[in-house]
């Protein structure tokens, strides 16, 4: 490790451990100089990659501070869903989310899971894109092999090396989508009638496939700091014939933690011992905040169970439908639901992928949107906490741009919704991503785009209506 | 109808009829002025558009010929598979015939399913692709609608009006090539278990489709020339719980028939009668030798029991992978099986489509490829009686590309493919397209793309094979 890395993690682990406080001043180059035994520019270089993760704010002629970081003390609850296998439903709800709204119909939606569309480092995937459609012929407009064009499987396989993983391109599978990765691997793994345990609150896509394919979900108690529950999920498979586990233990969506690294190596033991496998998405793992990236459960998958989803669409644009699997031991039977599911993937839009990342395009891209994530969750929770009743829970994400929060009183995130129309606003609201009905006092909030006056005034509505309904629920308990 | 119309269909009917025969000279201008009293220009014009459709050629200072049609006297027999519902299998051949050769691997594919991608009216397409990704920005980069841009499903209901449906856009869902159109009508229509009528022999795809699904394939015997039978189907459903009906009646793969209209039409009926989903694949409609196109079994739908199957993988570029399905009546539970499946598919490849067709592009490109399609055929054709052996049957394909050969004497065209291993030549084996290991001694060609020296070098090479393995069988029958 160089010296300014060494310097900055340092000084990272200061402020993480709250001796550096939010606002708080930070030591002068000079004094880093003297107490490390440093250089100037060694000195200057540390504080550099501080402020690009955010951590640090170089103020003129005032030196540098400690960005404000919301203390994570007004956390959701650990959640506490139904513990028995059950039947998903909620697709009209699912569909009002994700379906695009005519343009003439000017709603603004506060809580999809889609990325910043407007960052400048993407321009360069475009114009690779343009240039292969330009010019390819022959065997670049044919079916792709079905596993998915070489170049990018091999910057997959770099990709994951920094996540843990030491792949080989013959270990994935590119898809249409992650959402595709997710569907072949729980129609691999499963029949209909079958029990899966999934994390909760849970990816409503996920909750769809399983609702397709007469599945039901069993959903586990789930920490906002740590993550799924390791003691309820032991109780679970010990009660119930549970097919595969499917959870998003990185940056998870919708509430932002990742899972500690020890416990997502005794996830993996579990599953070893009550012998399940594992899908485990990691579509928002390129998005975490911490450097380097934190390492999946795949990293120490030793016997092949884990079958690891991810794709482009949170980091790159989700219109290029570029996604993929390491299905492990599962790899045959995946790559045959692949090509019943839609044969070969578009070849060209991964071809440009692959450029972008061997360019260094994609790692200056996630630098980029990284710091402007971090910084706007932040920015996020501050408004949440002006605008939003006292007592409203805050989701305190480690990647990605969602937020998730709890309403106080049980306010009911659909009836918020429905209060929301005339504003021409919307939110996610939380049952979306329960099986049980679960959550309906939940919402899910994104900030990845540019936090413009626009939406700033949005979220004051928002907080607006809730305090109204917050006020209600009162004067009701007193009548 | 334009007078120049009504006299091409008149030359069109003599030379169907066998009145003007193949080599045959044609009236002269003069001659057909004379006879049906219209202008040299109208006579001009019935004449060029024959040569447009194939039928007529020019020789320069001898006047107009009719084109040598090899007649169909040596048609495939009437396929008669096992009458009784299958498991399918064979994922292994399907596996090598689709599985992309790495570029140094130079096998000759004669059998793949692959358009001419090299046609100079696909270079537009390219432009619009480039330019399309290149201007992109916010939404087109975002998920698109769940049910695809309504700008190319307005388009496909145009291209559906042509072949005798009256759509609406919102009847049509974009999907991530005709593949996944496939997929979810069967996933949407059945349970494990179930059973489904296919025609016999049938597109290995789909096959697959219900093998990864735990269906069984009932195979109803098809003739060569009309399609499907009708009355082992009348049987079959009288017989077995059917599901569904899965067929491609228009330009047929393999076997290249188009049904005619009236037993469409009785098809319908039929299911009607015993109340059954038809799931109709058009991938090949368009690319019909006749002009107009033939009508859909969709076009008689009256109950929305019809899910047409399509796209445009066949007919521009299989790398888009943009294919669609009008499901009728099932419109919301396909929709829903489109989401589990990958979500909303690729944006902007459906937008460069849409440009593509509204500035007739489309329509220009299919007039040569048809044009292209129809002479290769019946070169084809000429090939296989000049180095197969003599009681070769050989189909007579309607539209596409695709041409389908029953060897004599039981030859096993697996076998046959093992011989061409040296010659790194690679037909596709009949028993592909059957579940009950039918059709060992049939095969698919392909006769999209420029049929060089080289091609019929590797045909004559096939021939020479199939020779020699049928004389094997002669001595050992004298044996």
């Amino acid at each position: 490790m160089t010296r300014y890395a060494q310097l900055a993690g340092e000084l990272r682990r200061r402020i993480d451990g709250g001796i550096y406080r939010g606002g708080d001043r930070l030591p002068s180059i000079r004094a880093l100089c003297r107490e490390f035994a440093v250089s100037i520019s060694t000195a200057q270089t540390a504080y550099a990659r501080l402020e690009d993760a955010g951590l640090v704010e170089a103020r003129p002629k005032s030196g540098f501070f400690v960005r404000s970081q919301p203390a994570p003390t007004d956390l959701p609850a650990v959640t506490r869903p139904a513990q028995r296998p059950l039947d998903v439903s909620r697709w009209d709800q699912v569909l009002e989310l994700v379906e695009r709204h005519p343009p003439d119909d000017e709603v603004l939606l506060l809580g999809r899971g889609i990325p910043d569309l407007a960052c400048p480092t993407l321009k360069p995937l475009q114009r690779l894109l343009a240039e292969r459609y330009r010019h390819a012929s022959g065997q670049d407009l044919n079916y792709d092999a079905l596993a998915g064009s070489l170049a990018l499987r091999q910057q997959v396989v770099r990709l994951m090396a920094g996540a843990g993983s030491l792949l080989h391109p013959d270990d994935v599978l590119i898809t249409s989508g992650c959402q595709e990765a997710l569907s072949i691997a729980i129609r691999t793994l499963t029949e209909p009638g079958d029990v899966v345990a999934v994390d909760s609150p849970s990816f409503y896509g996920t909750m769809q496939i399983l609702q397709a394919n007469g599945l039901k979900a069993l959903e586990i108690p789930t920490d906002p700091c740590t993550g799924i529950s390791l003691e309820a999920l032991e109780l679970a498979l010990e009660q119930w014939p549970i097919r595969a586990i499917q959870l998003t233990p990185t940056c998870n969506n919708p509430l932002g933690y990742t899972m500690p690294e020890e416990r997502k190596r005794a996830l993996l033991a579990l599953a070893q011992r009550f012998d399940v496998a594992i899908i485990e998405d990691d579509i928002y793992g390129d998005l975490a905040f911490d450097t380097p990236r934190p390492r999946t459960i795949k990293a120490f998958d030793d016997d092949g169970r884990v079958l690891l989803c991810s794709g482009f669409s949170k980091t790159l644009m989700p219109g290029l439908r570029v996604g993929w699997i390491a299905p492990g031991r599962y790899r045959d039977r995946v790559q045959h639901m692949k090509y019943v599911s839609t044969g070969a993937s578009a070849t060209l839009p991964q071809l440009a992928i692959a450029d972008f990342i061997a360019k260094g395009c994609y790692e200056r891209h996630l630098r980029a949107v990284v710091t402007q994530y971090r910084r706007q969750r932040d920015l996020m929770i501050s408004w949440v906490r002006r605008y939003f009743p006292a007592d409203t829970g805050i989701s305190y994400p480690q990647g990605g741009f969602l937020l998730w929060l709890e309403l106080p009183g049980g306010i009911d995130s659909m009836r918020l919704n429905e209060r929301l129309v005339p504003a021409r606003l919307r939110i996610a609201p939380g049952s979306l991503f329960s099986a049980s009905g679960k959550y309906r006092d939940c919402l899910r909030l994104n900030y990845a785009s540019a936090l413009t006056p626009t939406i700033e005034a949005a979220l004051r509505r928002v907080g607006e209506e809730v305090t109204r309904l917050y006020v209600g629920v009162g004067d009701r308990a007193l009548a």
